[in-house]
């Protein structure tokens, strides 16, 4: 009894502690003596990266970078040794030019307001920059793959020095996405041939100019030929050609070239969308400068809540690689779901070895909003995001851990509700494999009947689950379409079938009848109803969680959730909802 | 009375606190509770430099760097805002591989031992770069500028990148002395021509091969057509034929060419020789690239313990500029002499504006022995010379104030001894602007009647003193050989006469007879002999301040400093003894 007590104590005391919590202040919400306590020491013994060995609260690194790190994790209470996993751990902002940012839902770019010649919110841009390093991020990606030529301009340029001395110091390089078509498009040349010796050198003395301003400037991020960007498609040329122009131009200066290999609908249209990557770059394989890495989002297809992984990662086994992941939640409920992504990103991991990867690039989710991120929970998304770039090894449990220790105190049932959230998502979504079933063009919503003639069929919710009278799902296997050809054994053949194809991939390999039955003894049909219900309940059962966390949560964040938690909920019904009933009058005869 | 007796307490604790004083910790004496009070905060609203700003225990950055060197500068008590005045602040080792040094008065080299595959003391170096750092030097020459063709071979290369290793996290970035003729040396061309295209392509792999390595590799420091080291000359090119061609090899990297001016008897053999770097390179300004910088010792001759500044300094008016001060006192009475260089360079500094320069370079007086430097007051010259690097408005007095009080604790009437001490040597070595009278090849001691007639004349004592029957000096006035006229208004007109020629400088530029009145009333003769005798009085004094500090200093570097300025003394009187002597037979008749 006087245990429960004094715990009701120190729980009034922190809620009255935390009254002024409006998310700004990320997981750093350590007090400035905690800093102070800290010695950090360089070791010349050292292993030679910028990880660290933390003794009590001595941070021994071989490096200043090392320190830093080492310090925050000393803050957040992390004991022993630690070195960072992939060389590359980037932040990708699809940040426009004029302030707005694609697929993004907290606001603004802190980057771009349309002008390239207002000051900057410098004071703004250095907190995103302790944010990042303090969970190891050492890239950024400025501006939206969607690149505007505009960008390699000297005005913005020089904004662009400006942000990068800005983030200098917190040892996180800046990266550009670049629009290959930008000598045309900026008149300088006739064409974007990345065989033409004009293009070449205009890319040649860009790189010149980059680097006079920004002598650590990090490379070029390319999506080429993709979704109606240009690329070296056309004129005739191969992704390659295109890849290594760009590279031996940033060559001399140690910066890098990420090419996407997010393409269909090019050279290899009408195939399945899904194997159209592996279509365009495995002849290729082998032909790319060292300084180009392909860079391919997790799964095959675009960022669904679940996807098997994308067997590019298999094909490309002398081409260097890294993943591309999503932290903004273009088709997990956006701004308004709590989604913890730290599951999904393991998925991919005990699928593609981290080993395969040189780095891991997220798409980030931060603009203007107080909270940084839309969603106080999504500020764990980008937590987790920096944490498994460090280190992929990392449980999921533990990064929950870990961000409720550091922003809410108090666990109180906060994190199995995290830890349960991206698998509620799938289930009231899109369980059992199915995917794609989003509104056009905005993503957030139901659409299963979607279909319009003047679309491309890959963007069409029919396309993807093909739902008849006969059954549901996307035959993929040797029968089908034959994508299960493009993965490495065993998947190859586990998927291949659905008796040993696993049931969370079922409908995205297979076609099948609504009576098939499932591992729970119910019939597909049933299994489908049960878990777009059981997706439901679980997000019910968060607010039940939330409810009951409130005493020990200052009341401004814990009222933003609750909105966003009922809101959820109507959501996650009205996907229940309107998925059951369009493909109930298939199913229900 | 109270307070002497506490001070009489404090002094012997003091002195038992400092038992083990063996001064390998130089001026790092700081206990690990104070580093732990200090707080460091990046601000990206301070100038874009590494310079820091203190304000009590907090210091406050634009850089990591910055943030360093805020640390080092809150533990000696600075406070306020300071910024580091020139961009390049440089030790130059003039270390052999084969682990000698050449002018090293402190033991063999830290970094090369004869063989480029044994392990590096990875400590010691650290200790190295930690020293440096706290006092904001940024880069290191790692060896001699008469360099062996060897170092560029790859078992070198990677010792050297293990080197930058180490040296990075302090920001301390590593430059390599080149051997002109490398490429010819090593049997990889028949030719080191510096137009020869294959010399080119040479010159061009070894920097790809060195950044790849090395990815902020500083650049080359070349010593060419210099006392027998091979340069363009021998291909009948200019230096900037030579300097440019490394230039354009280390551009794409960012990296640096420092070319020394200091070359005589090559072009203009015969000619005075601190006149011959103005004749090699007036001609030349405006021809170098951007990323070359000429490196001039502070006088035109060779680091005597007085000399009138460098006229080349002022005649390159398009060629950016750096200063070579010497901090291993190959003049100065090497490892034996207590001399205090700052009030040295603050002379430079009162005739080259800094600003006219982009950086400084100090020839390091560092090896393995324990405490670093020889001499322990030698190692308050390493600091001056960074101190100065960061800050050439710094007095000479706080410069000592601050070595004090970091090393020894107390003052006790150390800091005037050290502010006398440069003047004392040049005193007793050679005053009234006489010069290079010391002996053949190894420069400690004096020999007024050197004469070789195998040597080149410029190495000779006599060809510089030029005593006779008629009186001692050199005559560089317009009647003489006009090097008078290399100088900048009014500097050239000053010094062109007797009469308004300052009389440190009387017998630089002068040959005057034996009885020319000084400003004191004296005679040349009696003024001479007035300094030399001053000198060893000086150091007397010196020997009676470090007997009464004895109680306040701990035994071990009591002992050592004291033998030491007893060799001092000896060696003043010497040289006086010596010196009177020889000049005494042709003055006094």
């Amino acid at each position: 009894m006087k245990k429960y007590a004094l715990f009701l104590v120190l729980s009034f005391i922190l809620s009255f502690k935390a009254h002024a919590e409006d998310g700004s202040r990320l997981w750093l919400r350590y007090d400035s003596t905690a800093m102070k306590s800290i010695t950090l020491q360089l070791d010349p013994a050292m292993p030679l990266d910028d990880g660290y060995r933390i003794e009590g609260r001595v941070v021994k690194a071989r490096t200043q970078q090392g320190l830093l790190y080492g310090k925050y994790a000393c803050l957040r209470g992390e004991q022993g040794e630690s070195h960072p996993y992939f060389r590359l751990r980037i932040l990708n902002h699809w940040d426009n030019i004029d302030g707005s940012i694609e697929r993004g839902y907290a606001g603004n770019s802190i980057f771009w307001d349309g002008s390239p010649s207002s000051p900057l919110n410098a004071q703004l841009i250095n907190s995103y920059a302790e944010a990042c390093a303090s969970i190891g991020i050492n890239g950024t990606v400025l501006n939206n793959v969607n690149a505007s030529p505009k960008m390699l301009t000297t005005a913005y340029l020089n904004k662009v020095k400006e942000i990068a001395d800005i983030l200098r110091p917190w040892g996180i390089r800046v990266y550009l996405s670049v629009n290959f078509g930008s000598p045309k498009a900026l008149g300088a040349t006739r064409t974007a041939d990345p065989l033409n010796p004009q293009v070449h050198r205009w890319w040649n003395n860009k790189a010149k100019e980059i680097y006079r301003l920004i002598p650590d400037f990090g490379g070029f991020l390319v999506k080429a030929n993709s979704e109606g960007q240009p690329g070296p498609f056309d004129y005739g040329r191969t992704h390659a050609d295109g890849a290594n122009m760009l590279a031996d131009a940033l060559k001399p200066y140690g910066g890098i070239v990420m090419w996407r290999s997010f393409v269909y609908g090019a050279k290899h249209k009408g195939e399945d969308r899904v194997m159209q990557a592996v279509s365009e770059f495995a002849d290729l394989d082998g032909q790319f400068r060292d300084n180009v890495i392909l860079q391919s989002k997790n799964g095959p297809l675009d960022f669904q809540p679940r996807e098997p992984y994308a067997p590019i990662f298999d094909q490309m086994k002398q081409t260097k690689q890294m993943a591309e992941l999503q932290i903004t939640q273009e088709y997990l409920g956006q701004g308004d779901h709590l989604v913890f992504l730290a599951p999904m990103w393991k998925e991919f991991f005990s699928y593609v070895e981290p080993s395969r990867l040189v780095g891991i690039a997220g798409v980030a989710n931060i603009g203007l909003d107080t909270n940084w991120c839309g969603h106080h929970f999504a500020q764990a998304n980008w937590y987790a995001f920096g944490r498994l770039a460090w280190n992929p090894a990392i449980s999921s449990e533990q990064i929950a851990s870990e961000w409720l220790g550091l922003t809410f105190n108090e666990e109180c049932g906060l994190k199995g509700m995290m830890l349960r959230s991206r698998e509620a998502c799938v289930d009231y979504m899109m369980p059992l494999g199915l995917h794609h079933i989003f509104k056009f063009d905005h993503h957030m919503g139901p659409e299963p009947d979607g279909f319009k003639a003047e679309y491309p069929l890959e963007w069409c919710p029919v396309y993807y689950h093909k739902a008849d009278a006969a059954g549901i799902g996307f035959d993929r296997s040797t029968r089908g379409t034959g994508a299960t050809r493009q993965y490495r054994e065993p998947y190859s053949t586990l998927y291949d079938s659905p008796a040993t194809c696993p049931e969370r991939y079922l409908l995205w390999f297979h076609h099948l009848p609504w009576d098939y039955r499932t591992l729970s003894g119910r019939t597909l049909w049933e299994e489908m109803q049960y878990r777009y219900n059981r997706g439901v309940s679980e997000v019910e059962d968060f607010i039940r969680i939330w409810q009951e966390a409130r005493p020990y949560i200052d009341e401004q964040r814990w009222q933003e959730v609750d909105a966003k938690l009922h809101k959820q909920l109507h959501d996650a019904q009205e996907w229940r909802d309107t998925c059951l009933g369009y493909f109930g009058s298939f199913a229900v005869r």
